[in-house]
């Protein structure tokens, strides 16, 4: 009797149900999602064809590590400087044969040492050394679908280009928010000390006190138990004290560069759409039996945009 | 040139600075928290002895694994049947030789499964096999510390006997959160099947929507990378598909029962005084050199409470 703390919790990996007759129309679909409450797996199944979208091949990396395959995708929305960076040191094959060298309990894993020991003599070739911070960007030209519900952190909060993030009216400010899964380049101390060699994956619980502190160039969107379950490292701030702990990283390669028929065919949530307020207000207050007391509230980070395998033809 | 994300950003087991020459009192240090930013290290470091608490070996069970052992605080004041029940479950060995067969990426780890295949025979022995739900209780009589930033799943946050909390005073009903570290008890569909066998650890973003859905037993206060960096299962909901993927549990058992001298020193923050508040502001306003925007803000789940050997005398 495996009792399950939540049986529909999570939103798995959902191959869509092609209704076999009198499929909603697009129109109809917006209707109910305002109309009827639902749960995910109803908004899901439900969702239409272009409720989802595949990754741009130039914004995309593959992350190749012995256990497999984890994807990126880059914002060049909003870290324009550092995503062109990434993409030239992925281009020359930057970050293979170096490692992740950290992994710091509920908090992050990290890699991309242009100094680490071991590893084959490392430059950065033809990319900047340089580059400016990107802590944030000007909202105004930046379609933001908002969430409905407050945020300690940010006066608004929503999706951007898929993107989980902070926006600030005041301000004229929009950025990417620190959710499970977020990438982002390591620094000094100084704003603009980093060049995107380094990077970050988040691991652990939200860690928003960094948005706006760091920049953010991208989000993993397939494949984070291959960072999230590397084992700690017992060093301070989760560096691993033997080098022999360390994962290789066997590639990371922009999506664009790798044969068409390597790529993956994987779709991601729109965030910009009717389906996308529905699957919101399923999460907002769950409607299957398990829940005897919908919260009436989701944080931006709690919030995981579904992925599917695109449904056969 | 390791470039770290944040260079002080989560809060190391600290051993506390024992001042050689006037200690400042605690009624100092409460003045001085209020009156002037300081950085998390430099809380722990002012902090004394009042300010930190041990366990009471009554309410925490040690959980031994092959790789080291996970302490976990009970909670009798949120759920005192369940937590009754879960103290004769381990004195009778309950757990022993079960294994945790579920790692749900960015979500839970799950054990205790009577039924598990392969496991001896296993009875719930002199435990009730139904309690009632407890997933809130009155506030009346529970002292409470409150946060001061709104939150978006509770009318109030804070701290009581040192768990992580909900309030709402229009119901007068107080619950425990489901922050990182959580540990439940798994039920089915009906409010009170839960009994205290099957219990999950959220290893993952808060998932604070099961706030009062369902009873939550106290805390992992230490070893969490026991649990948290376990491979994640590949059947649905994390399940592991092949029983040789689970992670035998070798014990569990209340530090009660175990011999004085093997017990645990570990020292815990209080989390009702000023020195915690201290630290609370210390995380809302991040005063390191890394920093450069403060967020006066942080949400409940990312106060990570410290823990500490204690100082030798």
């Amino acid at each position: 009797m495996p009792v399950n703390p939540t049986q529909s919790l999570l939103v798995p990996v959902v191959f869509a149900t092609v209704l076999a007759l009198s499929p909603p129309t697009q129109a109809e679909e917006a209707a109910n999602a305002q109309s009827q409450p639902r749960t995910t797996q109803q908004v899901l199944d439900a969702s239409g064809p272009g409720d989802w979208r595949t990754l741009d091949p130039a914004n995309t990396l593959y992350m190749d590590l012995a256990d497999g395959r984890a994807i990126i995708e880059l914002a060049p929305a909003f870290a324009p400087a550092h995503v062109a960076n990434i993409r030239t040191l992925a281009r020359e094959g930057f970050w293979d044969g170096l490692s992740i060298y950290r992994s710091h309990d509920n908090f992050v894993v990290q890699f991309g040492d242009i100094t680490e020991e071991g590893a084959p003599g490392k430059s950065i070739g033809s990319a900047k050394a340089k580059l400016p911070a990107e802590f944030s960007r000007a909202s105004a030209g930046l379609d933001f679908h908002l969430l409905p519900d407050a945020d300690g952190w940010a006066a608004q909060t929503g999706f951007a280009h898929g993107f989980p993030a902070g926006r600030d009216p005041a301000e004229g400010q929009v950025w990417m928010a620190h959710c499970y899964g977020a990438v982002g380049a390591g620094r000094d101390l100084a704003a603009d000390s980093s060049n995107g060699t380094e990077l970050y994956v988040v691991t652990g619980q939200s860690p928003r006190q960094l948005d706006r502190n760091i920049t953010l160039v991208g989000r993993v969107v397939h494949g984070m138990e291959l960072l999230s379950a590397l084992p700690r490292g017992t060093g301070p701030l989760g560096f691993y004290e033997d080098p022999a702990q360390r994962t290789p990283i066997k590639a990371i390669r922009l999506a664009s560069e790798v044969p068409e028929a390597e790529r993956a065919s994987l779709e991601v949530l729109r965030t910009d759409t009717a389906t996308f307020d529905a699957f919101v207000e399923s999460r907002r207050n769950r409607r299957d039996e398990f829940y005897k007391r919908p919260a009436g509230h989701v944080d931006l980070c709690n919030l995981a945009i579904p992925t599917r395998e695109p449904p056969k033809q």
